[in-house]
């Protein structure tokens, strides 16, 4: 995302000459202060999946930004789901139609846990691990820092192909450059929940979703902070464990030595799952990994070799398991993701606690099918000697078994991929470059995951998925944030793409 | 503590024949409504150790209510300490002094985990765990039902002894018995929060301490629940532990299988400390125990076994180790009493925690000296590769270690073990048995921990402790309770030892 010297050059010239990212770039620099704002505005309404009130104010928002630009918008209706914001904007003569999946909603906060309050956005003059400090928004006229970040929730993931959308629009508008494909809008409002009524919505309005290629613009650019455009997700599921000492909380003096200790209990427990280096050792937890093909070898052989960084980056000085980030991502993954028993700091109390739990998620691979792995993982529970109950034990059955652990099953689904040969792959990638004046990085799959398999499975259409967000976005956590930079990438990628031959 | 049919009969004689337990029995069977109402208006006053204000209430309270019983009461004062409320009430030709000691603070409180708000004491008609229901306080003139129980923090450990001993100095004067005994008063402030001003007070007041025996009012009474005197008890020690993953939470998707897991690491780090059974496995940590004498042993093999029975109420199928719940609390003890890491239940986030925290207590026993002990713990982490740091690591510091688990130690006191042969002893133990109408269990050790090695250094003076409360009390846990009838024995336990010969 660096400018090179011949764009810098092509700024001066007359209007007429533009390319649709010069054309972005002019816009932006003109009208960067009011793009920021008005995203601080977006950002400002609660989107944690749900709140339905506050979904529904993104909603109507979102809609009405779209149709000021002169999409035809409607949201999408079905009884207990959040809204879809569906639109279609059509291109005189286009040369196809792009559907743009974005997702409006976020994941749940807690504020306690966040420097400034998630839905008060607060721009900061760097990102805060680096010393940044909040000021104002910038003044119409005043120029952004392409260094300075965002925060609020959704600020990253994934809010922020909106405001670039619209900015592109603004921009090849005011340059008067015509668009080359007719646009389908998908905004969905219930991905950080699972996107459980994303199938519904697909066999409802099928016909209205027939795109030649579905752009998804989720997810963070590459950590080498190069643009990239991925293939495929994994899969995901999740489950609870939770194992049991005595049936209340006991004093650790007069009964610690011989009343069952949960945490101790539950820590042998996860020991079992995974050795040392970070490998599972569930029996069959790699047998149904579908192997790679040529072409992502050869992807993955191009892609920078990022680990150095991130691990200077982020305070590691080791890895888990062998091979290079984007080969640990093709493996199924089992991540303990929570923790909690008794109280831990000031409000440690001296209990033997009656319970322990972990929370742990698991990331799916091509091959892997969500129950038959939390099958695996519950076997290997049993295999331990725990009695494996789904409700909250009662007296009868601790008194009867040594050790009992209640797996509560998430939800989930299966991975996806998408094959690298598609013919909009190379204009795509030669937007993308043009936007960032940086060589692409072709991903065969990110690590985390969306319900891309729907799109196959119902619509029958390809995709590829097109991220704007910072790597170092804080997504999920708090502090999320997004960096003026890829704001502005993302402005420069939209336009080239609605324009690409 | 049930009513013998000796003693059934004589509550019909006259007043002038009443022996001291007769006199308590007849004096709260007439007045019991009245005296559970004070109490639980005392109760009412949140005694939480750091609460400065409510322990201030709590220490004026409690001095009018002696010193409305004749006795001589002040607070003794030190600079940064609880109040501790001191007094002396003579008795004429009295036989000895005796010393009373009984906290009146509490442990913490996390409100959203009790049944009934902590400080608003709640009379229910049983156990909870045994469906007890809340019903109002009783009218004057209403029967008490020795199985109720009443709810609130402090009810149980340790203000429990406050009501006894008021309701016996009341019964005495109204039945016209005369104590035998001259009494020191002295009520820690402080001891939920580890006595760490005793040793203070004892040496600016250690003339006016010069009893002849203490009577540490606090612990609850055996699990069989037959009254018990205490020669000794478990020294206490604490630390927490955090190992750390990346510099922040990381998406599980983006980073899963890549980034170290700390929830893994320290659950692997904790199963190395111990093993199935439940025995310390970390090098020299039983090394320093001090073996038990022959009147130990004789005393432990005349304690009734409970072990089954407490297995069947606390929903247990085993315990840890090898022995009896009397024996294993003659042994060191690490309990995990916390763990923390992400979220797990509704508020659980796909993301790979930064940190895990594991928050632990070692029950010390004669020989155990606290930092020697916890300086054990360390070594054990440190030889399992980690790093041990006393702050937050830096950046730098993470880059350059695998494993970095950052250890604070906190404070403690090493245990105490009186002889079993002081010549009160014996009218000790008639005592509670007249008041208990059973035999008395005589216990080496509280599993529990108190400041008691104090009274053996800095005053010189024997000691036994005298408990009142139920064992299900759920000391330093939500829903602290005392049952009804272990208030009524604490009641005529007090009248009789007030009058031993």
């Amino acid at each position: 995302m660096k400018l090179t010297p011949w764009l810098s050059l092509v700024l001066v010239l007359p209007a007429a000459a533009q390319t649709p990212v010069e054309a972005a770039r002019a816009w932006r620099e003109e009208h960067g202060a009011r793009i920021l704002r008005d995203y601080a505005e977006l950002l400002a309404i609660p989107n944690v999946t749900l709140d339905r009130s506050g979904i529904r104010r993104n909603a109507e928002r979102i809609r009405a930004l779209f149709a000021e630009r002169g999409a035809s918008m409607e949201l999408l209706e079905l009884k207990g789901a959040n809204p879809v914001i569906f639109g279609t904007l059509a291109a005189p003569g286009a040369r196809r139609t792009l559907g743009i999946y974005v997702h409006y909603d976020g994941q749940p906060v807690d504020p306690s846990r966040w420097t400034y309050p998630p839905f008060e956005p607060t721009l900061c003059t760097r990102a805060l691990e680096d010393g940044g400090e909040p000021r104002p928004l910038p003044a119409d006229g005043e120029a952004l820092d392409p260094e300075w970040r965002i925060y609020a929730r959704g600020a990253g993931d994934d809010k922020a192909p909106i405001p670039a959308l619209l900015a592109a629009l603004d921009a090849l508008a005011a340059a008067g450059i015509e668009r080359t494909s007719n646009l389908v809008f998908f905004f969905e409002g219930e991905e950080e929940a699972g996107s459980m009524n994303l199938g519904r919505f697909f066999d409802a309005h099928k016909d209205r979703l027939a795109v030649d290629l579905w752009l998804i613009c989720d997810g963070p650019v590459h950590q080498s902070r190069r643009p990239q455009l991925v293939f495929g997700v994994r899969g995901i599921t999740s489950l609870e464990i939770t194992v049991y000492g005595a049936a209340r909380n006991l004093h650790s003096g007069h009964y610690g030595n011989w009343a069952p200790n949960p945490g101790m209990m539950l820590s042998r427990l996860l020991a079992s799952m995974r050795d040392e280096a970070g490998n599972v050792l569930i029996e069959g937890f790699y047998d149904t990994v579908a192997p790679i093909g040529a072409a992502e070898r050869a992807a993955l052989a191009a892609i920078p070799d990022v680990d150095a960084a991130l691990k200077a980056e982020l305070g590691l000085a080791r890895t888990e398991g062998e091979g290079r980030l984007e080969e640990r991502l093709l493996l199924p993954s089992l991540n303990v993701r929570g923790l909690a028993s008794g109280n831990v700091g000031a409000a440690a109390r001296n209990v033997i606690p009656n319970r322990a739990t972990a929370a742990l998620d698991v990331r799916l691979v091509l091959g892997n099918e969500p129950g038959a792995m939390l099958e695996l993982v519950e076997r290997h529970v049993a295999a331990q000697g725990y009695h494996v109950v789904r409700d909250e034990p009662d007296l009868a059955t601790r008194r009867e078994h040594d050790r009992i652990a209640r797996i509560v099953r998430g939800g989930g689904y299966v991975a996806a991929r998408t094959p690298m040969d598609h013919p909009l792959v190379e204009p795509l990638t030669a937007a993308a470059e043009s936007a960032s004046g940086e060589p692409v990085v072709l991903m065969p799959s990110l690590g985390g995951s969306l319900p891309l398999y729907l799109f196959q499975e119902k619509l029958g259409r390809p995709l590829v998925i097109v991220p704007i967000a910072n790597h170092d976005n804080n997504q999920h956590a708090p502090d999320e944030n997004l960096r003026i930079a890829n704001l502005e990438y993302g402005i420069d990628l939209m336009a080239a793409i609605l324009t690409m031959p």
